[in-house]
């Protein structure tokens, strides 16, 4: 018997978790159909256990740098890394928030079903393409014929072609994230943000790290102020960086317990490096495969679901798609606004979608760096008018308080208009920061507005004001 | 020879120098007399050393917490707590921010007479009140005669009348903040926001803190689910709270270096409280005295200037008063925001005053605590119909990320027009997420729309979203 169902959602991540809820809350029966585990790429794979790696080489920074802030150890030379215990935590978090996930999912009576579904054509159960054909764990196999279906089945790490991928020596972030060991030394490939927070935080436990970019910056696609402010504090820390230069993945090998490989210079010359292990991180594709597409209108084009960008559907009306799978931003929280937009636009209320280049962007490196809006470059190559303004971290007193007052608040508007066009900011708290420019965009407020707001004194936040004020012509402290 | 200027501004403080600022900017000729340092209490003997102390204690706490993160410290228990070092660095932080105000005045060509003032009458210089008399540091004098005057003479702590105040076994925090030695153990008195801050750092370095309060709870004037959770939180590591309380000034001894007082219960007892030190922390009074205030219709009440609220002017027109001295709010933020309005009021261009309701609130104990608007129960009180959610913490990915997920998000809103009434955290950074919530009210915004804007996954500021879907009935994680 097939299981008839209002709303089904294929993959289990922060899109997909999030439709079901959104449609259960509207009270449409709800099936969320995961082969792996609720949570997806961002609970297991991604956001939430990076993040704990990174708050863990954050607190043993803290303790080197104790003495600093007045704190003396007995043995401050002696902290160490104790891997495993770092790599139990991240797990403890991992588990205790894919408890929450689930519960969410008892909570809000939706049918979880474990198994790797896959799309098919018009049946006797359904006139229409887009029931499920799901095979369960135990081997057995079960139908889910939804009115409407959404697609939430993520990404994965691109790979290179060529390289020597081990699980263990040559990796991408997936396996990196269950190392039994930390190394001594590693090659990251790709300065992107998993390859940023990755440096950052190896950096941090110690490992001699060594990052290697295509791009002659880090983060070509983000302003190029906080590409070099990554980069300045990257290097201060002891991370090598090689831009503009280019990883030859046949001459990668790995033996006794070593990588190494051969890198084509910027300067057009060649430099072979040699670590421990090697991480890629070279951008993700599209779980696309498998998945029964050729037995509907669902259609994918380089390696990712094609959508209608306004409502998310795909090409068969009823079958919308979500999340890492069609590109665009892949981020957790953009996956979960697009579930708000899919469903909203399945429960005939529409809501509009923010534009991707809205969608706040976080890296939670140290220091942090977050952005929204257009980059000073893009602005102007789009024909903007625009003024931009730049101030130093360290003018604000709790960054001195802090006591890492490295990193900037910049701010571009429109000199015509005086709309913010965008909001660059490296420093802590930066990732949190950024939520404020997001409803300010949202809200169509104008610099002038935000610099107005009252921000407490002395806050990291206060960064936000005056850059604002000074942007609209009006900086009490700022240049 | 008096000096003529545009603006005279008498006090030195945030209020005083970004009034300075504004006007200078404007175009206006400004001076500013200061008989301390620029920067005021809150750099000198506020916000920004007691900021500094208490991130020394949040190190502290961080380094003894390591193993919890995997990092492991050969002599953890041997931490400790260099005092000297301690002072020196918040020495440093607010010596760097000094130099910052004075190069801002200088950039600003804002004249800096370091000296008493005090207001005269009518005199052969002016033929209204208003001039002022400066006694310089070199015992001359000097007369400034301003257009316009703003005083921004700020406030000292209130002291309780019989203490017996030595300057270093019963202080005021004026005096805490110099203390050579570290207490082993010390009463403070008085649970607003100052004692619950030298409460917590005290705590977290080692001290024995006692707390007593008159009020049934902490924090009488806040919500009182941020009471309860920072009353919680701070008896959870080892400060005992004497609610209820009232000490007996008249019993209070100093002997061999320990303090001694009895306290009045709550019970309708009395108790005998003994420690090293006794921080009295029970309000501020504005200074108003000496200032020559009965040469001109410039009147005080119960200690502060009185105003008219909306353009700041007192009983002159021409004169002006902002910051702690008129009382309300008395925090660095508020100060600054009535110079704007004080300032934009002289250029004619007048600027719409924040409800002092209106302006955030913040508390940087650990955990940080801010709020703004209305509490649940003033709400009440005034009639409205509320609508009030509270979130835990630990239900937001990265309060278990960061390892202290302790605390709440709460929002109140009006159930009649779905207005945002109040907003209230207890959390980590909860002193910078409050400035979202400071923007919303400033446009208006509704809950709804907060919800609405993408905050970045996962970070603190989700915590923001999901409260405000909530208390406008949508959240998707929260109950």
């Amino acid at each position: 018997m097939p299981i008839e169902v209002d709303v089904a959602i294929l993959g289990g991540g922060p899109g997909g978790y999030t439709a079901a809820v959104r449609a259960a809350q509207a009270g449409r029966s709800v099936a969320i159909i995961e082969k792996d585990k609720l949570g997806g790429t961002c609970l297991h794979r991604g956001c939430i256990p990076s993040k704990a790696l990174l708050r863990s080489a954050e607190v043993y920074a803290t303790v080197r740098d104790a003495e600093a802030y007045g704190i003396r150890l007995a043995g401050a030379q002696d902290a160490s890394v104790d891997w495993s215990a770092v790599m139990n935590r991240k797990d403890g978090v991992v588990a205790q928030l894919h408890k929450g996930v689930e519960a969410l999912m008892k909570q809000n009576r939706i049918q979880v079903i474990k198994g790797a579904g896959r799309l098919t054509g018009p049946s006797i159960f359904s006139p229409r393409g887009g029931a499920i054909a799901v095979e369960l764990e135990d081997g057995e196999s079960e139908t889910v014929v939804p009115r409407h279906l959404i697609l939430a089945t993520g990404s994965r790490p691109r790979r290179i072609e060529g390289l020597p991928y081990d699980g263990t020596n040559v990796v991408t972030s997936d396996e990196a994230l269950s190392w039994a060991s930390l190394p001594a030394s590693a090659i990251i490939v790709g300065g992107g943000v998993i390859g940023i927070e990755w440096a950052s935080m190896l950096g941090d436990f110690g490992t001699a790290v060594t990052l290697v970019e295509t791009a002659d910056r880090l983060l070509p696609g983000e302003d190029k102020d906080i590409s070099t402010e990554l980069a300045r504090q990257l290097e201060k820390r002891g991370v090598k960086l090689l831009l503009g230069a280019k990883l030859d993945a046949s001459s990668c090998t790995v033996s006794e317990g070593r990588v190494s490989a051969t890198i084509g210079t910027a300067a057009g010359g060649a430099e072979t490096l040699a670590a421990a292990r090697m991480l890629v991180s070279v951008g993700r594709v599209g779980n696309v495969d498998n998945l029964g597409f050729e037995n509907t209108d669902v259609k994918a084009s380089g390696g990712f679901v094609s959508v209608n960008p306004a409502t998310l559907q795909t090409g068969e009306p009823h079958i919308y798609a979500v999340g890492d799978v069609i590109g665009g931003v892949q981020l957790a929280h953009a996956a979960m606004h697009e579930a708000e937009v899919a469903v909203a636009h399945i429960l005939g209320q529409p809501i509009a979608r923010t534009p991707d280049r809205d969608v706040p962007r976080a890296i939670y490196s140290r220091p942090e760096a977050a952005a929204i809006g257009w980059t000073e470059a893009a602005a102007k190559a789009a024909g903007f008018e625009t003024r931009a303004v730049k101030l130093p971290m360290r003018i604000f007193g709790k960054a001195l308080v802090h006591g890492e007052p490295e990193g900037f608040a910049k701010a571009i508007a429109d000199r015509k208009t005086g709309d913010l066009l965008g909001v660059h900011i490296v420093g802590p708290r930066a990732t949190d920061l950024i939520a404020e420019a997001s409803l300010a965009k949202l809200l169509d407020a104008v610099p002038w507005e935000i610099g107005r707001a009252i921000h407490p004194h002395p806050t990291l936040s206060e960064a936000m004001q005056e850059v604002m004020q000074a942007v609209s012509g009006s900086a009490a402290h700022g240049s």
